[in-house]
């Protein structure tokens, strides 16, 4: 069976690696913070200290991190991925990063005859447990076609986008539909806090039509009852939205939408609110 | 059986009114177009070129007009409804207006022993002909119960939602919800063009999960096609954002995505695009 290396046992990828070990694959597993590493044992994984120890013999590395500058120095960085890993691996990356990142890192892998995928997800802490996650792939084809049933382990939509960034690029556009909802969901909520208006009958009048979204069905009912806590964290969604405003700058495009909702979570990040999941944007307007 | 009077006879207000005629209530009609009005004869509907002819011994008085002025004038004005009504009856502003002139209005009508409900409207076009309209009351309750038969006529959810104003905040909150839903499919169509994604292939990738909403569903595939014919017009959407902007704002609150998007709009507006359908928003960023 392919020997599977897994750099990064956050939530998600724990629940995601976890579901390769379940389905039979031998996994070495790294993580920044050891501890949370060593959980994997009992799970079956074989823990290592080091990068490089994880990538030995391995055919597909698997990361998921935190931020770019983290995918970057895993990747290419010293003593990372890239310098120790063997010719004829695919390397797959399934952090939320820039989609110039992930095309770098292509060119970087290509050089030492290794394949690379960009395969971010969505679907949060519930959908990586329950396999069910959305997976969003850009990378060459054939690398795609290689991962594909190991995705199949981990998610329920597999979806290939196109060439190295694509998978990233998906994803953006999928967090810039997130920002506007969410954003759309808290100020209807603080109106109708405001004029007196109950939320919870304005939100049974509103959900089923030209308004309706997911965010209103599924976070605002969270909102309601004060549950603030992260099912995604706010420092994670100021990251993805900094990498869309850059790669849209970069093409000479301003998101305005994007770009408000991104200023109003930077003050909630100032505020020292960052570690709260994303609907607690609410409190900003409280 | 109860007389009604129905000023302003545009596309929501022709079909709704239409329901009425079917039903088998005596409706008799005014617009300030008289041509709109006239169309109404071959339904059976009485065509009056007056405001106070249209509404002499009518039971219930409906209205949908243009914009809060134009509700100001057919109620408050010189010759309007409140002028010329009957003791005992009911007024009932469609429109999407002012949640603060709606209760102008209710003050207005009970110092002549008028009731008042305020009672917009989502679904439209379609939805007025269909029969099928979202219907937000305000107003006292039992005025509100007396209108009611009359309004499953024309619409499918009726829900009752507090006092004077309080059918209009509804109505609000409504297009909070959808200005952030419309911004968020507009900007994420913008970047997958900008960066070389396949629109529709994102569409297909995001729709069901968190980024998913009524207007993915249903706008971006007119989007996509090019169809910018007006379902909602743009003009309509700048006067409700800007009524909302001023009910916040007199509450000491400042709703950044909204204000955001009512600028984009606006900048449409300046580019002589105001006639368009909500879903044009794309061409600003073109």
């Amino acid at each position: 069976m392919k020997k599977v290396a897994w750099i990064g046992t956050g939530v998600m990828g724990a629940s995601m690696a976890g579901h390769l070990l379940k389905a039979g694959y031998p996994v070495s597993v790294y993580n920044r913070s050891p501890q949370k590493a060593q959980a994997m044992a009992s799970l079956g994984a074989t823990v290592c200290s080091t990068i490089w120890e994880a990538v030995a013999g391995a055919d597909f590395v698997f990361t998921i991190v935190g931020y770019p500058a983290d995918v970057e120095q895993v990747y290419l960085g010293k003593d990372g991925i890239l310098e120790h890993i063997e010719t004829g691996a695919v390397i797959v990356d399934m952090t939320t990063s820039s989609p110039a990142l992930a095309v770098r890192i292509a060119e970087e892998a290509k050089k030492k005859g290794v394949s690379s995928v960009d395969a971010p997800v969505s679907g949060g802490d519930a959908g990586a447990k329950a396999g069910t996650l959305s997976i969003m792939a850009g990378g060459e084809e054939d690398a795609f076609l290689k991962v594909k049933p190991l995705f199949e382990r981990m998610g329920k939509t597999i979806v290939y986008m196109g060439g190295p960034g694509y998978g990233q690029h998906t994803k953006a556009a999928n967090q810039i539909a997130v920002a506007g909802a969410t954003a759309a969901m808290t100020e209807a909520i603080v109106y109708a806090k405001k004029v007196g208006l109950d939320p919870q009958q304005m939100l049974n009048a509103i959900s089923a039509g030209a308004a309706g979204s997911w965010q209103l069905n599924n976070m605002a009912p969270r909102v309601l009852r004060g549950d603030l806590a992260p099912g995604f964290y706010i420092k994670h969604f100021i990251k993805d939205m900094r990498i869309i405003r850059d790669e849209a700058s970069s093409r000479n495009t301003s998101l305005s939408m994007l770009n408000a909702v991104l200023s109003l979570y930077e003050q909630m990040a100032d505020k020292g609110m960052e570690d709260l999941g994303t609907q607690a944007l609410l409190k900003l307007y409280e």
